[in-house]
């Protein structure tokens, strides 16, 4: 899945599903997974017991007197005879925030992005990383360019976070133009520095200093489905910058394809 | 896997695998898993470079003057012409510590133990945990009933966790069964009673009281390798108690099947 | 403080206050802690610049060209003559879930509480612990018998959890009572063979199989605030246990005296 | 306290010492912290309990049958007459890697470094980080320019990290000098463009595209000591970039200050 100009996402592996999550939260009661519904009920067929007829029970199910209404007990369909099957307890969990069910689920990624998103992106300390190290490799000539439109704050939605919010006018094309212009040509002159500085044999690792926070590099990171919902729910919001919510957004698209019950959830809004 | 007299370990599910690892370390240079050998050099057939020909070469391996002993450049083999494969890398990661590729992969296990080994086992805050609970369903009645040679302190390997290192005699086996009948009795006396109040309407949360920390419980855990392997390290020192260790020495049977050589590298030492 | 029938709750320490949370959030912009206020504004006397009067200016803040209206550029108090102080910066960084820097801060306790309490506490894995072993002491004799009030579901509020809820009648006090007899005696008996296996050189890692999970422990547990503010949020809800709802109470007053306003934020609800 | 060009350190706030890492530690078995020694043996003056003299004791340390010896029991001095104090425990747990009391205390820190170090930092996941924003301000025109002699891989200590150990002779000064001008003026380009981009209007979270990696910013970081001292493990090690490992460094001897005796039994080597 391509991202901004040279940026990419791609799943590498995901473990477990919707149904596991279910059945991690069943540990709590010694049951598994049940099913997907909605299904007929298997206690009753619409009739439900009769809370007066005077049954007493014990904590085992077993009756103490006799029933009297004959009708069964502890029917959770409310007497219309469908129940609905685990996407029940999926929902009960996500809405009454029993997150750890989600933490027993994951995926792994592999994403090229450039720095300054990176940056951003590790600052979640529950991933595990493994990225290209300029101490060990050059890292390849990719910048981020952003688009014309990206650089008018008039037609951003964040403007809050851009400092500018009382800006007169607004910038003209032929200006974003010329200042990308500029970026281009910082972007050139810091990549002959840098190959200037490895072919003389500079190190590696002080060779990458003049390198701008628009570089692409990559990286893996896993983490358990909680944690990456965490990640999305900062990073798909208005207020986080735009370029990162490229590739949450892409993120929470591959992760729908493989969690689809559970994203459905976090769709609606929760977290 | 059956531990102890009624636990258990059961593999869940795992994800990646001894050359997933190796693929996340690659990516600090951008190449991927290369194959595990050994294999033929692929830059030499037993001749190196030799390093008295005066070439120059630049970062980018070029020739800035011609080679005049024409052999290849940059062979890792020691002129030997059979290279080892991955696992020479594998082993550099851990012998050097580089950890974070062993969080790539993972697995999750369902474990049944008693209760006090699970308030150790808790203690490792790297693990996502789903245990049943005693506030929603009623604890099977099944406790730990140690045999009969683990209760003799002068048998027992970890002398300095007993207290006892300077008893002068030992215990006999009919002093040790006579403790154990005792045991028994405690553990039938504490299942009357929480039977007694969940019959009665005790809340489960508070019926549960009598229960011994010798009651069995089961959960879910799950984590990274690298967090799988800290744990063995720990749980298999003969510093732990002998009944944890029962499990983490069920755990490293189990993940050596599906991460070999990670395991080998683990039994071997380091971390 | 005295929490339950033997238990307590001490701080320790605590770390930074309300003013570090503020100065940690100033370094994203580059400022310290400015004071509370509120307190007159610095940049106008509530008059605001006129955003008709034709200016333009720099991100430097100088002008580009005059200002015709001559009243004061970037005047945060609405031109009202007075501004807030920090607690406006605190309560932004709460409600927008800018949670980093109530990291930069923290509290450490000591807690004597029921093992069963213990069991729920240590699933919060951002707090450490250092709690009392039975492998190297033998516990004292400190159990909870709970209050007759609190055994009566009907009294209770959360009669979900109590899995009683179609219970047609209720406990009566007899009954209760005839209960928490026969739990006392269980805790003897359990004391009994505990000391009976600790004289005979039962080591103590075994000796304490029979301890209940009433049983009283100790520890340390240390956190920083936003990791508390979680454990109270799940923890002071009432959804969970009464018992550990009593420690999380206690908890929740001791850290605001040292932590008033950011307290007097999460009594208000988020997080 | 400076380091590099334009960076620095400063401690801000300590919680904590070595004592209450005794004390927390001591919660295992009930104690609290005793005092440094070395000291008088309270038990015996140099005589120690004779193991032959017969007699039998009780776990609470009573005598069953009369000690013939009239010696003191259970000193721990080896009959020398001398105590070691609280610093035996200490190194007892620091060498048998019982870590968590470690926990128990920390120190946060104010941090000035290159984006390139910080990059390095932020993977320490244990630490709480507050970080100025190149979103919400525009960040100080500082850069990282090293040392002449730094840039000399025959210099340096770490030449495998470095790419070049084939490198046949060496830079001269003249060629690393005029490399560094070459850095220099990348510097000031960039910092033209961003400032540029900044007064047109354009987005601060964008202007900083062309911003180096060698730009210097500032954050708090937060952790407790055992995160602290992991953290120096691997970064003032000959393996990792000697940059960071000036920062490495420099924290170590501010966490002298705070905890000697922890420190030292660090310097010794563990963990």
């Amino acid at each position: 899945m391509k991202i901004l100009d040279h940026g990419s996402l791609t799943l590498v592996e995901a473990w477990g599903g919707d149904e596991q999550i279910v059945e991690a939260a069943r540990m709590s009661t010694g049951k598994g997974f049940l099913g997907w519904g909605p299904k007929a009920c298997s206690k009753c067929v619409g009739e439900q017991h009769d809370p007066n007829c005077g049954v007493k029970w014990m904590s085992s199910g077993a009756l103490i007197s006799p029933c009297t209404c004959r009708r069964p007990l502890g029917c959770d369909c409310g007497a219309t005879g469908i129940v609905l099957g685990d996407e029940k307890l999926l929902r009960y969990l996500w809405t009454h925030k029993h997150t750890s069910p989600f933490e027993q689920v994951g995926a792994t990624f592999e994403v090229e992005a450039p720095i300054f998103v990176f940056r951003e992106w590790h600052r979640h300390r529950t991933q595990s990383y493994n990225e290209m190290s300029a101490r060990y490799t050059s890292l390849p000539d990719k910048n981020y360019l952003p688009e014309r439109c990206r650089c008018n704050p008039t037609l951003s939605e964040n403007r809050q976070a851009q400092g500018h919010r009382k800006l007169p006018g607004t910038l003209t094309e032929v200006e974003v133009d010329a200042w990308l212009d500029d970026l281009e040509r910082v972007y050139k002159h810091a990549q002959t520095i840098y190959d200037r500085g490895l072919d003389m044999g500079i190190p590696k690792e002080l060779a990458r200093l003049p390198v701008p926070v628009a570089r692409y590099s990559r990286m893996r990171a896993s983490a358990n489905l909680l944690n990456w919902l965490r990640f999305l729910r900062l990073r798909t919001s208005p207020e986080a910058q735009w370029e990162i919510r490229q590739y949450a957004e892409g993120l929470q698209s591959l992760l729908a394809e493989r969690f689809p019950r559970t994203l459905e959830l976090f769709a609606e809004g929760g977290l």
